[in-house]
């Protein structure tokens, strides 16, 4: 099969029934795509405003705006990959743990292929069983690369170990990443406390927040960014990372945050040998008015791809 | 302490802390008030669009515009009850269970003090702890008044027994209501399939459907209605018995529905001798823009309210 | 001039300055139209939501959609009148009393030219210094057809006799209206307390309620409406008169109310003979996300503008 | 191939990728499907507001809430019917004659397959094309259902003759329709003139005004609608039909419509012999914030397919 | 009593009556806090769109997200102060001048119990009487930080001297503030004539427009701002300073403003040796949609609590 | 006449008949103004969104807010020069070329009168048809200054030539733009391909992407604009230059753009001798909820005009 994009040229670009940049489905894991991406519409670890369950199909809906061609990098990723559709991960609305367990078996699924994927959540709680994939087929931990607004390495609340604030916690306690070789991206306060951030610092997890980043100009930013050579990559990419001016519709947003043009100044100078895949979290259509939240998601969807591309 | 509101003519109805009809608050459940009415922010039992989490905000922020003279009644129901807001009872966004069990505590204190009660919730999962913190403490089963456009005895989904679209098939079950004096109401199709119609007709509840209602004037219709006269009374409200027209803010809209016109005139048709309490749930405000959703939702309060004096 | 408005087939109907219903600007009170309609942008003497100072401007917008040729009628409105857009009459935001006399003073004018004359507000206190000017100029107490939901005979709040909710009472008050001749249609509960309609009662203005409406056809109602044979007669329009549904961008919506065929009905149903003008208040474009309320304000302009016709 | 839809039971309705009620998607025309649905994104004919391209998408999207089970008529579509979801037909968004042929020629080809298919627009101008491939196909002129708030008569406008307010006088003129066995339903004014109400006169085609519908039960209505046995008959079903309020996401709304419940009883009490198929026009999503607008032109797409179930 | 925020770990965030960042709601103004909040629900003296008397209700409805650790300062404001939500002062919404009396005695009745306070307006006329009672109270003029896209320094309008536009040049007619010591922080143009900035120049108030800000790295800026030893200090923060993209919910937006980012920055360069208090004022919830408006309040108002804290 | 706004300290700023900046209307195109400002409601080669035929609607409708003093310049525009609004140019919705021939003939008689305009659209391919005008009447080539995020040198699509991505294309084909003296500002990518760019490159038009603006300060970028000192010189702003962020309301965002506040320095830093007409176009009302985008569409006609006065 050819996969590459419905053409906008030729079926007007809100045309067709809606896919992941327009590309074609992919009804089985084993078909011959390079990437799969992947729906994960879970939405039950979520602690305010719940609704990112909706996010896979305003993606795709936004998706029809997507293009190809990569001006910094000189590309079209659709020309370097082979990307498909693979549809929704099943999920149960009601059920964090029987949840879990069906994306991680999901994703140990695509491993088995041999197949890279990016997946758009849900909220951030979906992250920890892909990385409990990741590890679990390759065998060691995985260095993480954490946009967001948040630490994420919460307690537990209500009673509940998992949620969307927790995953990372889970993932450094369960050894699913090599922290000294993971960082963190534009996280910011106010906090709950300090036993969040003391905890990321026990475990040499290097964050980067806002003013790291903003005190210096972006360029200088991107030049001490640490590379990725030794072992296998994954980037997780909440939504909440970039300012609520960019990303209104989202359910924990925190003002303060990166613009979308510093996202992809830091998408462009990371340097990365083995990526393996990577998510976009937290999109919250119901406050997303004018869809600029899902836009900002399909770009970060199109810069994974293009690192994906790089060693093509 | 006067249970009275703010009065809208001194303090302008827009100011001040809210609260249900801008009553005082109750510290404690057994204050010297007669009906309490609390929220139940819990959306962890929906099917598809979640968010009525926010519906007890909402509810208290359009109570501003909440009055208590009831023209057809005649009479003030500030004047007959001393009603308070009691806050939110504590659930659990992400497990069902653990916030069943809290819901069935937090109505049995009310009980054991000997209180009258309304609810916001929440989606429809919430009602059935309610019910079954009734049937515990009135030691037998209660007469339940359900509108609906939904028979809300659908099966296991996903793996799971309780959502919001199965309560009163757990309710029958476990032998919560007494089906022979309770009746549907407004409930209409499509349906997923035949089962939870022959369910209900099975156990003998009567169900008026919107044709029901409609092929006669709504006086006819509610002279049609039986009484409640023997035993304990619930009314459950799902606010997606009204036409999506009425109430656009809801999570599994149905439309060919009634309107608020006709809601009032049934509720003004009832005949309940006593009257235990009542919920108004599936309030979503993320879809309800122009808040009249949650406008008739406090209406259904009004007019529980109104039953709930005619005996002081 | 010919006062006709822009057609939709020779210019697109989006296109052009906004006026009412396409038509010409009157520089002057004394051009030689026969009807003016003119916005009222005040809502300094909202209690709740304000925001309606802004309704003229959208009914204008709305306007592109307005036609007319009335199918029951049998002709068309703009083949039987000349009509003229005024623009707005000058009002003072945060000054009550300086915009009455304002309005009081621009009413005056027009009457001095022998026009008739809609406006469009603006909350409902506008339309006691418009009742003052007619009774200034005409002599004679004038029989007002009032549709509404609230009574507007409330007392003074936070120490002001002047408000959006108590025109009516003063109306009374200054003998303003002729009480015995004039109605009210569609006010409903609940209510503050009773003293506002005891107030009404006293003063034998008929109040149709809903439940008067409704508790037979919409034909036979209309039946039963009194004629307009003696003395001048004034239409006010309260857009909440409408239900919710039909007309959510308002500041006070109250459920249980009108639909616009309804309304439709009553209008066509009216019998006057001496009309000497109306407006439409209380819409509020903030809430009225897909203008539908503006909407129905554009048609009760319009099936006034057709009884102000029958007698040309 | 099963025709049927992916349960809701089993895969959450806010999962997957989004389909016409959830069903699989034939990739070719001939596949074992007995009824096709389509997209036709096509707004190019629009006189007001634009948009309604995006309908197709918006209703795939609330076809999750889809159910097959009839309750009045006791079955369930998806039992009787293989239908499929055809994709999108391929539009130029600025070239109406293009499109007309590119939308004829798809119906043809459907039609050279046997096939069955209901069409989700678009504007009304794309039922122009339908009717031309029907009468080139069938060789007959079609009887014609027609649902709207317009005549659909209107002349040429900017000089030009074909725009979504023409499509009926054009299918008329062409000879595409039977007039006398034709009925429109729900037509009101205001009109721009009288022109296009002698159009329809003069053509001796049926217009069933908003008046004629509720100057008497809606079940005495339902019984005075014509039979459809002789010949072939196709529905049009323009959202507009539908009063605003339940209907706000469309191009040119016109108040004092029908409602869905009404709209169901006349579907429910059509006799047609052969229907060979129709279209759900004019839903613009921008304009449709909680989407009940998209929900009721879903429910019109139901009952559709329950008329195409009833000689299977 | 215990000033403490309900915790989002035991009581999820969305749940509860809405308080100031979840706080206790204090009865007497005489309690034992250390800062009371109030809101000022007024929008009486606006020029354009109203409707900010709904901000301190949103304000706390979004204090569900408020958090007390502030990373940069390294300790939590709830540790250091005692924090207490005190209802809303009571307004007249169509009388500015009683509306400033109550605000004025309001305030001097804090005073009076040595209480600093923050108030959630409202539009920005309302600072007008805080800074009388400042005066009042403490006998001397107050140093004045502003931070506002508007100079307000404006004349009358419409014959009224007060409006939410001229504030400040009342504040520096009365003498209540101490021009020399005082700031303004983001005006900008376009103005509606050079008086304005004539008056503020001839005063010696220093203002930074928002190209003295960007004419260097924030950082750059920080260092030139001014220190606050001397005398007491006040800030007000007109929502309007952010630029439209992080501040889309207010009524006299003007483009090419701050970021949350900068006011951070801001915010955090401060040196106040005596702050006794701040507002934060023309946030207007109707076209906040995404409430990110209300969550760069918020913000503001942690900061100003952050800024208090730093002595204690 | 007075070419002089309405005062807002007179006439509220919500009152009146909507004109841009509130400015008198000319009736004819020869009245004494020196720069008329006219809508093009035209959306007719739009490829993704329509509705961008309700912008000069919009903006005339925020153009209330307009002021006229621009402080970095130090004087107002409206005494520099007397401003009109002409109303709109005539289209047809569904033909773009008979469009074409409108806007061109209305361009070429208000150049024949000698004037200088500005036009708000519209979809960008109006610009077309009034460059071709203003070569026809010029007789040279024009200097083109081009805001957008997109090359507009796109091929034909769906079989048309014409569409608003490729009016860039066809004006330097058709030899109206002196490409050596234009410049484009803002674009960046993705892009469908690298034909857009190719054809940029090879034409010797200088693309200042939006990298090219932010690797450095933003007053050194603008010190490496050329001037414009020879010939006529035209701009055309297309609203998706800014940021989604700044611009919600468009119909083809990209993320990544530019602030309002590099847009103005930009603008002020522009040296053109002989600037003829502007245009700003692509605002898409439906998609603005808080209007921001109108605004900031506002704010480049404002600085636009500050730029036509100064050589005054």
């Amino acid at each position: 099969m050819e996969w590459i994009p419905t053409s906008g040229r030729e079926l007007p670009r809100y045309s067709g029934i809606k896919t992941f940049f327009r590309l074609p489905i992919a009804n089985n894991k084993n078909e011959d795509f390079d990437v799969g991406i992947f729906g994960v519409p879970f939405d039950g670890g979520t602690s305010y405003r719940p609704g990112c369950r909706f996010a896979p199909s305003l993606v795709r809906e936004c998706s029809s705006l997507g293009r190809g061609f990569h001006w910094s990098r000189g590309y079209s990723i659709f020309e370097k990959l082979k990307i498909a559709d693979l549809g929704d991960c099943s999920t149960v609305p009601i059920d964090l743990e029987q949840t879990y367990q069906k994306i991680e078996n999901y994703v140990l699924e695509l491993l088995s292929f041999n197949k890279k994927f990016l997946s758009v959540g849900g909220d951030h709680s979906i992250t920890l069983p892909i990385l409990r994939a990741l590890k679990k087929h390759l065998k060691v931990p995985i260095n993480l690369i954490h946009f967001d607004a948040h630490l994420d390495t919460y307690p537990a609340a209500w009673g509940c170990e998992y949620h969307h604030g927790s995953f990372l916690r889970h993932a450094i306690e369960e050894g699913l990443i090599e922290c000294k070789n993971s960082i963190q991206i534009g996280v910011r306060g106010p906090l709950a406390g300090s036993d969040d951030l003391l905890f990321v610092q026990k475990h040499q997890l290097k964050s980067f927040t806002i003013d790291d980043i903003r005190n210096k100009s972006i360029d200088e930013f991107v030049n001490l960014l640490p590379t990725f050579i030794n072992g296998p990559t994954y980037i997780t990419y909440d939504i909440d990372v970039l300012d609520p001016s960019c990303a209104p519709g989202t359910g924990t947003p925190v003002v303060g945050g990166l613009t979308t043009f510093e996202v992809q100044k830091i998408f462009r100078g990371l340097k990365i040998k083995n990526l393996v895949g990577g998510d976009v979290v937290e999109i919250l259509p119901a406050y997303d008015f004018s869809q600029i939240t899902a836009l900002a998601g399909l770009d970060a969807l199109f810069e994974m791809l293009s690192l994906l591309a790089i060693n093509k």
